[in-house]
């Protein structure tokens, strides 16, 4: 009953079968190597259209490095103010953005509402030489609150930020999570909807740490080696995390673990509810937020259940809101083995 | 015949089956989890001492993580002007330490020799508010030559660094080849002998992405974790690096991977000695720099060997200086085939 | 009728006549002379304790670096969501404290209070390797909305602060503007309460451009020589900053002026007051945020009357929010002008 | 007999005049000033073509922000290795930069030869990823050897520089000094000889404390007022930093008091010269490099000469180097005084 954390699970067979076969022979580093441009070509073709592609070990390299690439020093990037960029990554996009500023919005959900969008760009104090200028818009798919933005949203969003000349992020470190309770293409889900430069998440996903780092201006990646080898995230043998990547592109793999995921979730879910412990957001991806009682949560980590409390100040003072977070490796035991816990 | 770096290997198999085996069940993230504590234990037995232990995925942020952490953003950091830090990382000292400065000794063999340590930190105008103040000596091992310093090297050196106020960083990135040639133990051969801080390389030497930043004085590791989760270098399923160290420290393979590669590369230099190539520098590690003819080295291309020309001016005019580098890889094979090119 | 800034305002006839009087012979650069280590006793005569002084040419600089030098990267300044530092210097704490991140508090008339800070410092989540570290709290005396701290609050602040790990520091731009309003000493105001160090601000008051930062610890302040060169704030003829700052110490000229300014502030603040424009918040030192009509408005323009609205959700639809701020150069006749206008 | 530095010196009557004259009544801060606007203008003339400005207080700081608008953090600068920027300014473009990386090059008397920079641009390794880029050419006109680049010799390195991508900065802060010795127009020994970013220096020179910014091409200077705002640089009462540029400019101020400095220069070496203390190197602006005797420097200091020693290998061993700086200042009593201690 591991529901701590997505990275608490390993790596889906399907990967460390790809790393065994790649282990085999020699491979020049640093990305010139086959796996990594097969990676390359599998990513323009699920997003029908050219980017430029940059692996990197970690999500926060990514977003970080993303966010700094496309935003001066004094530029100001607008999230939620309980993304993980803003909560969770100790100050990375500030310290690869040279000192940039991120700017916290409110929203229910994690979600950032247009008005709410408007309102900042609008009215707030923005533009050098005194203030800082808005440059990013860094939108979480799916969101911290495990709720997901529907295309249609993340279109008016981008087209608020593309007005007031800022670009737009998309931290897709559980991408996978929202696609597949979507019924649209990765296209339309990203840059079709606006979105200028994408952290692919594979981590939380099922490999073992793999993350890409997409231009859908291709051009607009230029000069990105350099800024990921000097912010020490290009793997010398890079086969590895290509190979990782390769796998888990192929086949929709991607979509099948997080499809399972969700399923879990929903599972979750629909278990509390019964139980009154209906989960305070929508769930659309893979977590779960749900407002158990004392002893729910007693019995559950006397046994052995994993997972965290979550702040909130809307819940009835007798609950404990918890995080429930389900993986490509969740079982449907699991899942049963807490719910009638919960229940009993 | 893949003499380009040893980075062109893959991994050990015996990293491969440790990765394997920790992708059994759960563990939290982060460094969270058993491997990480077993590496941590293994690493105090190697070192005959308590040691703070940070593994990140790449040398570069090993490095730079290390550097910055010892340096105020006003230090010089010393180093040989062409050692890895100096030349190949983009940057990245400079970026992870505020805009540190990097001052290039020369030097043969990319060896630093105590004179000339001594003059630069006797001589130069150091100290503030003008001039930026000595923070660190840095010393790769072995050198980007395939050199090694040897222990009373090392301390002679450590000793001007400390009487100046700088600490001593090793850059470890091929540290088990320059072991495997010495008759020491590993406390020997760094702190014992004046090291403050090491980057523990591991991935050239047979992981697929594992590297260890290792505090001497664990005190002076206070807030690495901080340092190094905005540096984007701490993974989130931190057992499966964990686990690649695990296994590449048990049972000394990490010594026995490099004894392999370092015999590797004397039965080069020994061909080579014999052909009229004699390498320009000892062979002490895993590379063998040779001066060859340009027939060899057309020879050589023809049948699909691999490897980079070296920059020198002090070779003949008739001859072409390249760099051989083995690996844990390399085979008698190659080296045989590699050698019969030469000498037809 | 000048009322847009403080900083509109020329310098105090005793401050060109220091610059004069300074033009005389010799002296050595960058702070080795006469006139800085005179300013150096004043001020510790001033705090009535052993200071630490570094003089600047801005007060951006002043605030900027020393907030780095209290700060890690990793920490996180307290502020008020309107304060100076936050909106109006350009992400200069960002820049100078390498990508440290600022949180903005809330609070009436740009005032944090007691229960605010705690709630956020035992709310939030803190601490790394995820999360950014409380590092400093920077209060603003007096605050952008005109109101001040008294002693007691500062007090209150501060040991909250400190029981929670983290500097305080004074953004004392008005410094004088907010001592001249209160009956406490210097020392009271700052150290005694609990402030670690201090932007002290003489260019508003009523020098040319200069700025003093006051560590009350003077150890704390080593190293800050360097940070300052680096930062571009090292005057190299210091004695021309030197002497603008000893005559504004001089003979209480500083608090002269205050007074003054804060006079004038308070004749606006009456007048409006009885023209039915009270002012939203305290009027405590030279600033004055009135909510006049748009008949006003149009007439005091008419009339050159130099101010800047103020954005506000709280005042009558039917009002603009306008700021007043008064200097050491303000008349009375400028002030009787203005609400002759006013009352027209 | 100050010869130790230039910023010894006081400011010219002109300049204490210019700020009292500037002292009158109000004027926005900032900038947005008619002081500012005049020398806006006064540049453009001088130049003889639309330029962009900008006033900062020092020296360091506009080396740092110009070097750092014009090169990325992952850039190379190429200048002399005992160029101010290099040895003296304690990091200060590698903290504006971001952690660029500055390359020293080395040459007789300061000066950096075409040769020279060709073999480090064509011998080295360049170029991302793992390696910096070079970005920026930084010439010191004067140099820090009293010596100067002709127009020839600026064209020659600066078309080297940009046939390899980079752009030419040339630090000024003795530009006066050079200008002052060759017969050509500002325009000529600027930006018609490949400069395109220049560092105006007017402390050195005169001022009490001001720089300026210039960029031929203005709109290379787009978001340099924020990158001023956040570097601390951006003096409020700016108006006062204009008016001593203003007055600096006008009438040819600058040159007369750097022919004046340069004259004092000339009556030094001259009679160094004949009392066989001949400069090592040309006396082309306003400082004397003079190897003289221990006798001599005991006679010297005994009479309260002030200068520093100047480290060198190539004199001598019974000689010692010495700096002599002139200014708008020195008086030719202080010279024959100097000269006569000197003879004795």
């Amino acid at each position: 009953m591991y529901f701590a954390s997505d990275n608490t699970a390993g790596m889906a067979p399907e990967i460390l079968d790809a790393l065994a076969k790649a282990n085999a022979g020699y491979a020049l580093g640093y990305g010139n190597d086959d796996w990594t441009k097969r990676v390359e070509q599998r990513f323009a073709e699920m997003f029908e259209k050219d980017v430029a592609v940059f692996l990197v070990p970690t999500g926060t390299a990514a977003n970080a490095l993303a966010i700094a690439h496309l935003s001066p020093p004094w530029g100001a990037v607008l999230c939620h103010e309980g993304s993980h960029i803003a909560t969770d990554e100790c100050g990375a996009p500030e310290f690869f953005g040279g000192g940039l500023k991120l700017i916290g919005l409110r929203g229910d959900g994690a979600k950032i509402s247009a008005p709410t969008l408007r309102a900042a760009l609008e009215g707030g104090q923005w533009g050098g030489p005194h203030h800082v200028s808005p440059s990013v818009l860094s939108l979480s798919q799916a969101t911290e609150c495990g709720t997901i933005y529907r295309v249609g949203e993340i279109k008016e969003l981008a087209d608020i930020a593309h007005e007031h000349g800022a670009f737009v992020h998309l931290d897709g470190a559980r991408l996978g999570n929202a696609l597949a309770r979507m019924n649209v293409s990765l296209a339309e889900a990203t840059w079709k909807a606006g979105v200028d430069v994408l952290s692919f998440g594979a981590s939380k996903g099922g490999t073992m740490g793999a993350e890409a780092i997409i231009f859908f201006d291709p051009k607009k990646g230029a000069k990105m080696p350099d800024r990921r080898k000097r912010g020490g995230a290009t793997a010398s043998k890079h086969r590895f995390i290509a190979a990782q990547m390769e796998a888990y592109l192929a086949d929709d793999l991607w979509l099948r673990l997080a499809h399972h995921a969700n399923a879990m979730a929903d599972a979750l879910a629909a278990g509390l509810t019964k139980a009154g412990c209906k989960p305070v957001w929508p769930v659309e991806a893979n977590e779960v937020f749900a407002p158990i009682t004392a002893e729910m949560d007693k019995r559950l980590k006397a046994a052995g259940a994993m997972y965290y409390p979550w702040p909130s100040d809307s819940i009835p003072k007798d609950r404990i809101l918890v995080r429930l977070v389900t993986s490509f490796q969740t079982t449907s035991e699991d899942v049963e083995k807490f719910l009638a816990i919960v229940r009993s």
